[in-house]
């Protein structure tokens, strides 16, 4: 196998003057037996205020589902112990004690927890383009996009966005001084040839280098969009052919649902196991499973798969590249939070890979399920008129939590004499009345990406036509799901009567 | 009582940049009864997959010493529940419940968490010279510092720090690209006097103005001074007239162990209980409780008091400059861990503000024990003949982990021949050999703080002449204590013979 491509050159100003603390060059002697050390600041085990930590989880494979309660489930007793447990050589590799889990030290994280990462990536991404790969644990996908655009780009840089794009997101990169290029997209995502035209008339002399594109490829937010793998094959060659890093932000990968059937035409939903290679083997192909060159940076993230608040996530690609990476940990968030890797290290270590591969099933089987039911719910509610129209578009996802209605404002009887024919402005007296009415959709406006390009040559960028709501099927149960629907529907019918 | 000032003439561009997400708007309407919320990716907390967790601590007032054995403490029983607690309403306010521990939102942390150190803010610093001040949760001083650097500073711009300071603090300082000016330090830490001619004398239009002093006032690393009140009393003041914030970076302010008194004039340790007022009123007064403009950032963590990587701390000062950090929180880490969060809350909450106070009460009686038997061996291993002759001193600290012993580089019988009259080639030297000799002790030039204000004149910095070594009596027991105080010893009297 090959060794990744020297990417030095596209390191920010910052990772190349954040040398590694002096500090942190001798805290391989804490563990050294010959040596006695009084370096640095680390308390003393006994001192932390916790003899043991514990916890119950459902057992793999979830035959009650996995949001069945613990009492129609059988269930795993998982314990933390104060201390002792020699991580390398005990039975028990996947148990971080207390005594390590709470002292510092291991900025990329305990190795109970990122080799499972690393068995789990070999499983889905294979990873055999290229030698030199490794996991650091982060914690969560907002920190990594975070600490890669404050390791990649310098305040004025260009980034590469999807036209529309997660607004978190757009005021992280903002805020930090970095620009969006966005890439147009169709119903399929960005496009590849849109991609290449614009690099290849990219103008680096005044503009500055590209070095990194910014995507949510499996379940786009906001629009639910999953790129097909030609797509991002050609993507992935355009970043060879220009020389980028492809930043792959995965929160929603495991929450593909496939295309949408009308309920006549939907395949039953079976209780049958699904088997392991046929749910692996069914997956869209990652970015990372396409890298020879280790451009691909791949950010997931348990937020959406086990709970956000874990925050416990990791970041997959080259070693020289997570070395910068996690050398910014060591002046920022020291490493993810003893307690978090500590409970999820155990719970993921004694499911097991397969446990692991059931969970994402489940996972994957209950938001198909909402899904389905959303896009029905929808069908059922919005008036055929506004449909047949078109002034209502339903479009249903195939990945992810979310889904989104495109409205031709035109067609609202107020257009020209109260909204000056300005789609914002029915855009958000729809936002507005909605709510009053119940329910809460987020208007499309909030996750277009500014084309800063425009402005750098002087211009100033048109509003999007599109007018759109994103709604989601994953805060709600069913029931209420419908309601909600049922309400925004409602208003639909009488502004558009 | 009066209003912070606004200070937000002293944010950084990154930080007025950083509007607030629009989703963060309307994730207001996720707990509202009357609103069906489509809004956000949250997912359903029936599939997180944990039923509870809970946990064992020891029992205040913790009377077998905070670092005995649960076979030898009584215990407490933490228990958290998966869902339905109503946090405000409930009898066990304290409990944060899995459905909410592990959630998005809350980026200024649980109020369970937040409420019990903004009433543990009170006993110790009083909180009465100005009225809107708040505490947000973190996850910890090496982030409570990154933040606050993001929030203040641009590129280029100056802040203060001590003549010797944390090397990691340097090192995230200089990453960002901002330059230090060092503050001249005594025995009793950085003079004010000299703060003030330097502040008097500098040139703003040529450097830009300094809006930020970064000080580890109690237990300084890593020389274990602590300044005493007069001289903080003196540089608030400064802070006040020259118009710049304090952060007050304090994870060993609880501790405060006293001046060192040889064996024999040692008051002994008595086992009686020390009074909370008496405890409270004899620990030094925190820049926060002389802070009547809300010009003071106080950063506390529980890093050294119950574990480094519960990655739990937090911040306290004025209102308005709290927003804007954890603004930052909501695009970087979102939240503290949640489990981090349940875990310790329970623990606190449990233990009521009384037996936090005891905890700390016993965990500064422990490294008083820790700091008086390191020194007294110090005196019995280190040579008579280099202590009378100044060839090494060695010196007490009075708070914090950390003892520095300064070492005479020129009294080396090579000084010349083999060192070419340069102590840091001394120090490495002395460094490396110890090492060999199996302990490790810190080269003091690690700590030097650079001062930038010499290159920015064209100048080159002198490598400071003073040369010395920081231990901790943090890392071990008392008896490798001796056992690596005594290597040491042996390496000097073998140097210096």
């Amino acid at each position: 196998m090959v060794l990744a491509k020297d990417l030095s050159h596209l390191l920010s100003d910052e990772a190349n003057t954040r040398v590694p603390s002096p500090l942190k060059t001798c805290i391989k002697y804490f563990n050294d037996p010959n040596v006695i050390f009084l370096g640095g600041g680390l308390p003393m085990s006994k001192y932390f205020p916790w003899f043991d930590i514990t916890g119950t989880s459902p057992l793999p494979p979830f035959a009650n589902g996995v949001g069945a309660p613990s009492s129609e489930q059988d269930l795993i007793n998982l314990k933390i112990p104060r201390d002792n447990i020699d991580v390398l050589e005990d039975e028990e590799f996947g148990t971080i004690s207390l005594d390590k889990a709470l002292q510092y030290g291991f900025s990329q994280g305990h190795p109970q927890l990122t080799s499972f990462f690393k068995e789990h990536n070999k499983i889905i991404h294979k990873m055999d383009k290229y030698e030199d790969h490794d996991v650091i644990a982060t914690i969560g996908n907002t920190w990594n996009l975070e600490s890669t655009l404050r390791c990649l780009c310098n305040k004025g840089d260009y980034v590469l966005v999807e036209e529309f794009a997660f607004s978190s997101t757009l005021t992280a990169v903002k805020a930090q001084g970095i620009k969006t290029c966005p890439i147009p997209m169709d119903a399929d995502g960005i496009i590849p040839e849109k991609l290449d035209e614009l690099l290849a008339n990219w103008d680096e002399d005044k503009l500055g280098k590209i070095k990194l594109l910014i995507i949510v490829a499996t379940g786009s937010n906001p629009k639910g969009l999953s790129l097909p793998v030609e797509r991002r094959q050609k993507i992935y060659d355009l970043a060879c052919k220009y020389d980028f890093i492809i930043a792959e932000d995965e929160p929603y990968y495991f929450l593909q649902t496939g295309q949408y059937f009308k309920p006549e035409e939907r395949p039953a939903l079976t209780n049958e196991k699904i088997d392991h290679d046929e749910f692996v083997g069914g997956l869209v192909k990652s970015f990372l499973s396409l890298d020879s060159e280790g451009r691909v940076l791949r950010f997931d993230s348990l937020s959406k798969i086990m709970g956000p608040n874990t925050r416990i996530g990791w970041i997959t690609g080259q070693k020289n590249l997570l070395t910068h990476l996690f050398r910014f940990h060591e002046v920022s968030i020291q490493s993810p939070s003893g307690f978090s890797q500590a409970i999820v290290a155990k719970t993921l270590n004694s499911w097991g890979q397969a446990g692991y591969l059931d969970w994402l099933i489940g996972i994957g089987k209950e938001y198909k399920t909402k899904r389905d039911f959303c896009i029905d719910s929808l069908y059922k509610h919005i008036p055929k008129r506004l449909l047949d129209s078109k002034t209502v578009v339903i479009n249903p996802p195939i990945a992810g939590m979310f889904f989104t209605i495109d409205i031709k404002s035109e067609n609202h009887p107020e257009f020209e004499s109260k909204f000056q024919r300005n789609g914002k402005l029915v855009e958000q007296h729809i936002y507005e009345t909605v709510i009053k009415q119940g329910v809460l959709m987020v208007p499309g406006s909030w996750f277009e990406t500014a084309d800063c390009t425009i402005a750098d040559r002087g211009g100033v960028e048109e509003p999007k036509k599109e007018i759109f709501f994103r709604g989601t099927y994953a805060a709600v149960d069913l029931e209420k799901l419908d309601q909600g629907i049922q309400r925004f529907a409602k208003v639909l019918d009488s502004e558009f009567s």
